[in-house]
C-alpha cells in the first residue's frame, strides 16, 4: 500500500514525515492527556479521590478506563504514524505492547468495579454501558489474539497478513470508538445516579463532567482523522516494498511468507 | 479514485457490483429497520405512545431522531455504495435529499423535545445527550451547506472537489457516529430518569433498551464497514474516468472544471 505520493521522499531510503503530521499528533496527545487529567480532577474534587478499599474503590474503574481503554488504546492506534521510519516489526511489538498495556490497566479497572458491586451488593451488567464495556474487552481480547497469530508469528503467509490487514484496521478502531461511546455512557451514568435533577440545574460537576465528554469526543475524532488518512500511512519501506511490490499480482497460494 | 481490481467488471462500462455488498447493504437495512421499529415498540409499550399534544409529546423526540439521525442518515452515507451504475449527478442529488429529510425529520425531534420542555418548565441544554446532539445539528449542517457547495454547484474545480472528498467523507462518518453516540446517551438518560435503581433490577423495559442500544451500535458499525471498504468504493464511470485519469498531474489552478 504506498501512500499517496505527494508527502513522501525516498532520498535515502526514509519517507519524509508529512508536513502537518506531528501537529495533528500533538493535538491528540494534548486532547488525550487532558481527558485523563480531567478524569482525574473530576474524582478528586467531585468523589473523593481513589482507593482500592472502601468507597472509593469504585473511582478506580473511571479513571483506569480512561487511561487503558481510551488513552493507550488511542495511542496504539497511532504508532505506525508516528514511528514511520522504524523497522516494521519494531513498531508492531511496540503497538501489541501499548494494547497489553491498555489491556491489563483495563482490567485493573474492571475488577475494581465488580469487586465494589460485590462488597456493596449491587447487581452487575445490568446496564447499557456494562453491555457494551463487556463487549468492548471481549472484542479487545480477540482482536489482540487474531492479530499477534497474523502479524507477529512468522507463520501467516504475506497474502494472507495483507487479506486480513484491512480488517484489523477497521476492527480496531470500531472496538477503539466503541471504548470512547461506552466511557461516555459510564461517565453519564455516574452523573445520574449521584446528582440525579440537581443535573439541570447546571451544578460544576455536570459541567465539568459534560466537557470531559465533548473531550472524550475530541480525542476519539483526532486519532480516527490521524489513523484514516490515507496521505498520512505509513508508507513500505525498501526492503517491505521490494517483497510487495508485485504482491496484488501473485496468486493466493503462491506467497512468499510461506515458503 | 479507480477501486481497487478484483471485483471491477468494465464490459459495457458497467461495473460488477462485489459479490458480498449486497448481503452487507440487506443487513444494515434490515438493523436500520429493526432498530426504528424497536424504538417505537418501546415507546408504544413502556412509554404511552406518541402524540404531539400533552406528556407523550416528549415521545416524538426518540422517534424523529432515530428515524432521521440514525437511519435516513446512516442510508445517506450508503448511496454511493448502492447505486454504483447510475450518474454520479443523480447519486449526488439522492445523496444530498437524504440528508434532507433525515435534517427536517430531526428538526421536529428537537422541536419536540424544546416545546415539550417548555411546557413543562424543564430546563434546557444541560445533559451531556444535549451538548453532543447540538453539536450533530450543528456539523450537520454546516457540512450540507459545504458539501452543496462543492459538490452540486458547479463552481467547485475539480482539485478542489477531490482536495474536500476525503474530508467530507471523514467529517460525514464522523457526524454519523456522533450521532449513534448522542442517541445512545439519550436512551440511557431516558432509562435512568424513569427506572433509577430499577434499571438494576433487569426491568423488561431496561433489558429492550439495553438490546436496542446493541443494535444501534451494531447499525453504526455495519454502515461504517460498508462506507469504507476500500474495494467496495463506487468505481469511476466511463466519463468521469476520462476526465479524472490525469488528475493528479493537474496543476492546481489548471482544472477543467474551472473554466
Amino acid at each position: 500500500m504506498p501512500s499517496s505520493g505527494r508527502s513522501m521522499d525516498s532520498r535515502a531510503g526514509l519517507a519524509a514525515t508529512p508536513g502537518a503530521l506531528p501537529y495533528y499528533v500533538a493535538f491528540s496527545q494534548l486532547l488525550g492527556l487532558t481527558v485523563v487529567a480531567m478524569t482525574g480532577a473530576w474524582l478528586g474534587l467531585y468523589r473523593g479521590g481513589i482507593a482500592w478499599e472502601g468507597a472509593l474503590q469504585f473511582n478506580v474503574h473511571p479513571l483506569s478506563m480512561v487511561i487503558g481503554l481510551i488513552f493507550l488504546q488511542g495511542d496504539a492506534l497511532l504508532v505506525y504514524r508516528v514511528f514511520r521510519n522504524e523497522t516494521k516489526r519494531t513498531t508492531k511489538v511496540l503497538h501489541g505492547l501499548l494494547h497489553v498495556f491498555a489491556l491489563v490497566i483495563a482490567l485493573v479497572g474492571v475488577v475494581a468495579v465488580f469487586d465494589y458491586h460485590r462488597k456493596k451488593g449491587y447487581a452487575d451488567l445490568y446496564s447499557l454501558h456494562s453491555w457494551c464495556g463487556l463487549l468492548v474487552l471481549v472484542l479487545y481480547f480477540v482482536q489482540w489474539l487474531v492479530g499477534l497469530s497474523f502479524f507477529l508469528f512468522p507463520g501467516a503467509s504475506f497474502s494472507l497478513r495483507s487479506r486480513y490487514r484491512p480488517q484489523h484496521v477497521f476492527f480496531g478502531a470500531a472496538i477503539f470508538l466503541l471504548s470512547v461511546g461506552t466511557a461516555l455512557l459510564g461517565l453519564k451514568e455516574a452523573l445520574l445516579f449521584k446528582l440525579g435533577a440537581k443535573y439541570s440545574t447546571f451544578e460544576a460537576e455536570g459541567v465539568l463532567a459534560n466537557v470531559l465528554g465533548l473531550l472524550l469526543v475530541g480525542f476519539g475524532v483526532t486519532v480516527l482523522y490521524i489513523l484514516t488518512r490515507s496521505d498520512w500511512k505509513r508508507p513500505p519501506q525498501a526492503e517491505e516494498q521490494a517483497l510487495s511490490m508485485d504482491f496484488k499480482t501473485l496468486t493466493e497460494g503462491d506467497s512468499p511468507g510461506s515458503q
